[in-house]
């Protein structure tokens, strides 16, 4: 690691989540607001931004002093512009300077499950599937390379790329899913490899009591799969997604996972 | 299997082969005309319809007799109508009917390796990047399942996916290479295990001598992966497309191949 100082939780951090108006996203954001130092700057994107606000607002009466923005972004709305801007204007509207942060970190938590509905060999709506692969993987990518444009100088710097077990393992019905998490995975492997002084960290943070994860369950059209994930309800193996998050805190803050490998939530410390 | 017909060379088939005008994609079309019973009928699908057109001349004049179509088609055009249409249209302008087909064979060929000359956090250009990813990703999908709507009933069906080991190692400059080709894997391996009566072949061709990997040769802004791929060549360890395509076959004859896993050119038979 280019930076000696081991501890990612004591910096001064610039830091991006995105979907940070629900679900885990909005967990994490509050983990991390409640262990970075307090100078730090939050930046959420999603594309519910009054909801966001909400979670800023509350953020901001539990942790005093924290700094907290938010900005509406639709990760698959690919316009140039925004990717070129965002960082630049949220820093000059917050009066901020780049140089000031001794950390840049950036949590990829937004993302969508697709259209559990259908097989594989069903896929053949070009409109959705084109807007699928924009929210999973163009946009983060280009989310991504925007954020270290602007912090190319930044000492220390952090990506927490949320994977899911789904990059590994193929799932019925998730076969979209699965493939954006894998492209996810080795794109950050990649990022690793050729700059190692970034540290990535590819989180999978288990089957979390989200959206996302009931949405599956109630819609997935292979009903094996949908009766495992109820199972999984009833039988009290769905995580929250506090637990989770905190999961995810203690990861970083031993910081010695390998870079840009997976991480699952229930691997041993 | 479905099919207890282990020998897929023996059937009548309607062969797909995306990719066909050039490379490695032309000696797999070669191949599998030579090999296939000449009542099949081969669709070639590139961009550069010209060039394909050349081919299946070729084609026909060394095995007379053989059926060879081909249509000008750019899978990164993500238009509703063209996957919509594209096989229906083939099958009523070639006048051919789609029971009398015993094998339903898809080789997804084509593929664009992305910028070689940037590295993963320089990926900004919003246009090139949805392009890359909606033709080795999103059209891929599309094609196939518009193929397999129209072979729903066929009895036995066939994919080859061409990978790649870029899909399960990261290379430099390889950023988005990688992480589309690990999609792709991905993709299959769910689709594979949804039904398991589809063949999925996802075959990696070694380091075969076309325009591709010569681009990656001369373009990659890291010297050292440009230098040891200029070695790979200057030590002869660049492999002909005949050679990899004569292992494809060899692969495809033998048939026992785990359906949806990865299999390297050099893996033993």
């Amino acid at each position: 690691m280019a930076d000696a100082t081991r501890d990612l939780f004591v910096k001064k951090s610039f830091v991006v989540i995105t979907g940070a108006s629900r679900g885990l996203g909005k967990c994490i954001a509050s983990k991390l607001v409640a262990n970075l130092p307090r100078s730090s700057f939050f930046l959420f994107l999603s594309r519910n931004n009054a909801a966001q606000e909400i979670v800023a607002s509350e953020l901001s009466t539990s942790y005093p002093g924290a700094q907290i923005g938010s900005c509406k972004f639709d990760q698959g709305h690919l316009d140039q512009n925004i990717f070129d801007t965002l960082f630049t204007d949220v820093i000059k509207k917050h009066d901020l300077n780049v140089g000031d942060f001794e950390q840049a970190v950036i949590v990829h938590n937004c993302a969508t499950v697709g259209d559990v509905s259908k097989y594989a060999w069903e896929m053949m709506e070009v409109a959705s599937l084109q807007k699928f692969f924009d929210v999973n993987v163009t946009g983060m990518i280009l989310l991504n390379s925007a954020f270290f444009k602007t912090f190319s100088g930044t000492k220390s710097r952090l990506i927490v790329n949320m994977t899911s077990d789904n990059s590994k393992i193929p799932y019925p019905t998730m076969s979209t899913y699965c493939a954006s998490k894998s492209a996810r995975d080795m794109y950050f492997r990649v990022l690793a490899l050729e700059d190692p002084s970034i540290r990535v960290l590819s989180y999978s943070p288990g089957p979390c009591d989200t959206d996302m994860l009931a949405n599956v369950r109630d819609k997935s059209s292979n009903k094996e799969f949908a009766d495992d994930i109820k199972k999984f309800y009833s039988e009290g193996k769905v995580l929250t997604c506090d637990t989770s998050a905190d999961k995810l805190v203690a990861v970083l803050r031993k910081n010695t996972f390998k870079n840009a490998e997976h991480v699952e939530y229930d691997d041993p410390l």
